[in-house]
């Protein structure tokens, strides 16, 4: 590790409002000399719209393209990008990866910094993490006193989906997007239909929140998130 | 709901260094005529020595202060509470209540939040959550992929915690203190020892990282994790 290296800063850059930026990691980006992120095929990357008011036209950037389909991305993916970022820190740069929400809750890059912390210096910076940006935005306590808290992401199995709420007060079911009928079903048979909130695109000018129970589509996107409470039904009823 | 009533802002100010704040929270902070922030019977607050650099001295400070006896706080604090920052409210002043964390993640404050909601305009600003910045600072990636995650109080008992630990692949062990000999047994009799992380004041300058295993003492104060991996062991395998 030459004295010499440039530094990896991985920046959790919050849920999608620019203003849930952290005051670190804003430093750490404005400082940066090289500036990057994920980003789809074709197209602009979300985690970059979040700072883009704070990315100066000097700093040199890198996105990191992955495929659109669904399954875990080729390891082709994190080996180039390992590769582009090790040349600017092997010259001395500096490099802020961009991480929407936060680096090390279900990002995309944790392959990439174990690829690169051995040879270099990395710092994860925590964000705000969509979980805690949902509940805020549907103003439900996620988890107080002795409260457990579940997070299950949606592309489990039904059995496995049931089994993690079955075993918890509160649950967080992240990406959603094409599972939304398979945990809806999951939901009916476990009696927690009406005490599922459904949360979509939090903390953007976008952003819709429902009652499950009320919503007649099951449109979902990828950044959209559902909040089960047994103990709290999503009407208020406890 | 007059419209001259003030507004009640939850402002999540993040685990402890004072550069995880937001800048939506150092915003409405400043902006706001009164602040408010749990604080023990005796001493300093914690959610206000984050901000502390921020509070002019113009501003109201209301300190809610918490009996330090184990168990829940008596009903009358929360009625306390929210009494006295209806008082404000009502007179037209903004008030911004600091949480350490994010506000609904075992904050402190949920029960005066439902006490005012329905009488004031009342908006949760999310935080860096202790369970995000535990894994930054312990550079251990917290879920990807499929994984699910719990997380699970110390304070509940040990077939509790066992079955929690069984049904996930990671768990953040909450609440520590007192409750770390307990966690240990757990944790033996799973045979998980190895795959538990131990993080103390994360993103402070007296932060403590260290493995379970290597730890001789089971002191850890209320502001303490354990990160645990069934997939990847503490010492890298995986």
């Amino acid at each position: 590790m030459p004295a010499e290296s440039g530094r990896l800063y991985g920046l959790g850059v919050g849920p999608g409002d620019p203003e849930l930026l952290t005051l670190k990691a804003l430093r750490l980006l404005r400082a940066a000399p090289v500036v990057a992120y994920p980003a789809p095929e074709h197209g602009d990357s979300f985690a970059r719209s979040i700072v883009a008011a704070w990315i100066e036209g000097h700093q040199r950037e890198i996105a990191i393209r992955f495929p659109m389909r669904p399954g875990p991305p080729p390891v082709e993916i994190y080996d180039g990008a390992a590769a582009k970022l090790a040349v600017e820190l092997e010259d001395g740069r500096d490099v802020a990866l961009l991480c929407q929400g936060d680096p090390l809750f279900y990002g995309s890059f944790v392959n990439v910094f174990t690829r690169l912390a051995g040879r270099y210096q990395v710092e994860i910076v925590p964000g705000v993490s969509s979980l805690t940006a949902c509940a805020a935005a549907a103003a439900i306590p996620l988890v107080s006193r002795d409260d457990t808290l579940a997070v299950v992401p949606a592309t489990l199995d039904e059995d496995k989906i049931a089994a993690r709420l079955t075993a918890t007060d509160t649950a967080a079911i992240v990406k959603l997007g094409r599972h939304l009928p398979k945990v809806r079903r999951v939901l009916s048979r476990l009696g927690l239909l009406d005490a599922a909130v459904y949360v979509e695109r939090a903390t953007l000018p976008t952003q819709h929140i429902a009652l499950l129970c009320a919503m007649e589509s099951d449109e979902a996107p990828y950044f959209s998130m559902l909040l089960v409470s047994r103990s709290r039904r999503a009407d208020g009823r406890s």
